[in-house]
């Protein structure tokens, strides 16, 4: 066990948030020392029923809280003082409204990909930039596309080198919990202008890449889709980039032999073999569609929104704090506490 | 710990048989000899990975199960043979093609709801009829939205008398891992001609019941939902509507204090609460919803179709072979080994 | 011809305005004097397409429409000087804040049925109570889904009597167009309590009635679905029902030789038939679903929630204006204009 | 006027064969001599109004039509002996099976993309290839997706050359009026593999071209979305692309001000603009999305999956009869017949 245990606050526990709170308190060097809501509802009963502790952002709803059962412990402000490093997991556009708060008690702070790059100065992947984020105050982890992403160019740019990059994505509507998001019938281009906004975001990680993207929304709550091509300097062979991903703690291979072809049946695999909600924290790239025919490698990738960038924020904490230098050592910790063994290696 | 577990094997390991078998395996008094599957696909991992030993039901198909990886043990007669009692999974109309065998090798056997009241000539539902299933050779465990209906219905017949049910059912267009069911972008009668198949369906467990069903199916995969009428002999109170919910064992209460107003939210709640693969074996009754005046009493009740019928054939499995001739001992075990703490006792 | 025709001003001109300026301008008693709109989008080139008049909200915005080629005529204020009557298709809840408005002008206005009964003192349905709107200056044509109501209640309480209306509302999330709102993948109750606005909107129009609606929203775009059971005071007979549907203008019925089972055929229907817009101006009741048994009587309907309150306005126009003081004539006027041949003469 | 029309018989009056049936009728130089169905309901009645002889493949089913009261006018091999063409629009696969019939009566046919190129041995694109179909039997008119490509493609390459496209094809689940097909809630990869049969196809078309397709369903019923890269010779410039686009007859520009992002604000305002059935035979593609760069030129174009192909079948009959030898007369012909004015002029 470790002499101490780093006191993670979570602000904001909604999709993310909930689960960067199962996820802190599952690592053996960390612990959740609160959950804030702003509403009294169900997931408010599910803090409670773990454990953490519930903080408000309005003291004067207190009463409100306690009327449906809900303990109170205090405020936002109470909670972030109590803790080493804050997780502002609050809708987007909320938390950079945090950071003054954050800079006054003068807590480290991790937001995630809904704010701006420029709210931490910093933008972090585990697997691509683990080392700048040491000893820093304030990181932003990237969104589910963009850590998506970018763990996969990066690698492919290490074994093949990468010229330009071509993504499409196709994103969920809403999650599966929301019910006034759509769209119901349409495919929406989000943005219609090209490039979309991820191109720029994984050049906040990778600045050195290459990379034109789209995005468009579908009527769906279950991953987001990723329509991949890249063209490498040298020759790319579908065993190599096989290779890679088998090697790669993220990346995950939904194998031929599962008979799967969609975002649908992942997410029921992921059900049957017991994966705590499902989750898919690793990247789910299908094998049987990755395309290598000379300087060109194409692939589907499914990226499961609520999940993968939740043990991204468990290595910026070891990354900030400087518990844990080495960022490969830092991901095997994490993914070891969540009992994630990839996807292929369940089949 | 018991003398003797129940061996049980389970033919069609899908939607349904995947749950029954683990429910199976978490009993103390039962265990899984065997699931049969057809094809070799995601399931069959998950089973092997389960240690269900696997069996196929063409055994010439043994060598493209065993090229990725599936160990077959068997066949499915092989599998019938050594099982004390078979849960029949298959999909429906394939299950009655399945008794000569069961016959021939003079095993007891249970079907699922898609199959018709005749291949059996009992049909079951644990709180309505358990004592008229002892010793049994042929079940059939009604369908998902009967079992529903039934319990609530017997429940409130008990307490107000029941002149007349009006029950609206809106169902799933398909389960959550279905891709190629529909419909996408409509609300399809299902059957077009009143009343539904429900109706009748229901008398088949509770005769006396006077009942006008009626059916569409819409495009979502979460929960059937239903919209309930009871005209009620006694004058009806919300309280003790909401007392006899409280009471029964396979009754959820959805307060009004998760805030909770949609299928949707329900699934997420039964995720966040831990709750394997987001399971909710019992009715979901929304509080909210429960209007009482005078004789006539109407609710909402959402109802899972992969999960509620899982605990009732864990029921009869225990009725049929008269190792526990009292349902609510049976119902009180099945519960206790799944975890199964109403959903009310959570928020 | 007629000496005179109404000058009728569409304020809103949106998914029902449009439709409401078409239908006026199929008339040969009034004419459209203009629409407005607020933004400029696809919807002001189709005004501009079909010659209406375009006047906007805040004149201060006539730069931004004239830059995209879009001519403004004037201000809303303008308009309604101008206008005889002024159709209000606001979004709900603006439509009562340009009450004053009107006032001021001393203009005849109609409301739809997003707006509170109270905001026009009275509520209209052409089958139900035509004489009492005339000479009125203000009414409000209830919702499309009160419509469906008020229009098969009244002529099933004529004929037979009704004790009591038990009416479930499958509502569709959003019209086709709308690409914002969900849900995407559940079925929300709206509202959670029972009963739904809509059993005591249909008072507003037909006082005397016994009714409890309960009201769901899923996930298409279609049409709303109604499961009505009606208790009658004299036996009710299925030939008797065909018979009172086959005799009023604006009930339609879905023959069984269609094989029609959805509101996507019947969508599909109307489009292969050359309705403008593929509109559906009549309830669709299915043959098949009619069901019959002493003092009971259920059935589906499907209801255009774009469409059917569209020709009610054109008959409050008339009502109000008393251009017209016999409703039969009105509702015959009104659909022969649109070439409305209810959809159980064409098959 | 004509001297002769062509006398076109529908061999399948479906999605696709009631608007190809329709195409004809309103064409100057053809008519419509009967059209096929294989059972009786709906369409059949919209058949019988607008007056096509109706002929049924099996003609031991007459009674069964005649009794809900549609006329039979003889077998589908009465139809094809009286007709010059036949425009085979049986579902993928059973068109093939035709063959035999129409080689047997010695008559020119059709088939659709769902077929494979060698039923034909000749695919076609009124504007690639118009000249190469004069005079021919037997002509295979692409698949939607495939006639959207070469469209593009094939002027992209006039003016600015292609060295390679990536295109990635997001299409929708089942046609608006089909209830049984899904996904419900799931992104499919159709197929798994890289290249989707897209790739190939344009090939058949434009055998120089190089293209890697990936494509997937979605849950909608809208229309097919594309998101296309193209790498051109000559460097490329977004004015340049909008201007070969307003040159082609069959190229549709969504312009930037009628604000519209998605397939389902497209189909409205078709359907506001009174196209009959809200048809989109012209390529939709988002003048907001098109990014040059260089020689890499990225869109976002929408594709009716319904009705793009209609207009070919008009093209090829003229081609393949000879009546006219000049496919951009034929083009022209056909639109004015249909009114078609491309989008961007109706904004």
């Amino acid at each position: 066990m470790y002499d101490y245990m780093i006191k993670v606050a979570i602000n904001g526990y909604g999709t993310i948030g909930k689960r960067v709170a199962d996820a802190v308190a599952a690592q053996k060097d960390m612990k959740v020392i609160g959950v804030s809501k702003t509403r009294p509802n169900m997931e408010g009963f599910v803090a409670q029923q773990r454990g953490y502790p519930l903080y408000i952002a309005d003291i004067s709803k207190k009463a409100s809280f306690e009327k449906v059962g809900l303990k109170v412990a205090g405020s936002v402000e109470d909670m972030c003082q109590a803790a080493d490093v804050i997780v502002d997991a609050t809708p987007g556009d909320i938390g950079a409204t945090n950071k003054p708060l954050y800079e006054k008690l003068k807590k480290k702070a991790i937001w995630q990909g809904g704010e701006e790059h420029e709210v931490a100065g910093f933008s972090f992947n585990s697997s691509c930039n683990y080392k700048d984020a040491i000893g820093r105050q304030f990181v932003r982890v990237v969104s589910c596309n963009t850590t998506g992403l970018c763990r996969i160019i990066n690698e492919v740019d290490k074994e093949f080198g990468v010229t330009h990059v071509h993504a499409i994505m196709v994103r969920r509507g809403a999650d599966p919990g929301v019910i006034k998001k759509g769209p119901i019938d349409a495919t929406v281009l989000d943005p219609v202008t090209v490039p979309s906004h991820h191109g720029p975001d994984v050049l906040t990680v990778l600045p050195h890449v290459s990379i034109t993207t789209m995005a468009m929304i579908v009527p769906t709550t279950m991953m987001h889709m990723h329509a991949i091509q890249i063209t490498t300097k040298k020759p790319v062979t579908k065993e190599g980039v096989i290779a890679l991903i088998n090697r790669h703690p993220r990346l995950g291979l939904i194998k031929k032999s599962a008979g799967i072809k969609s975002t649908a049946e992942i997410k029921e695999f992921a059900m049957d073999l017991g994966r705590q909600r499902s989750d898919l924290f690793e990247n789910c790239i299908f094998e049987d569609s990755i395309y290598a025919n000379k300087n060109e490698l194409c692939f589907f990738q499914a990226i499961h929104q609520e999940a993968d960038v939740v043990v991204e924020n468990i290595d910026a904490i070891r990354a900030m704090t400087g518990i844990e230098k080495d960022g490969a050592t830092s991901v095997q910790m994490t993914n070891k506490a969540l009992g994630l063994v990839t996807i292929q290696n369940n089949h």
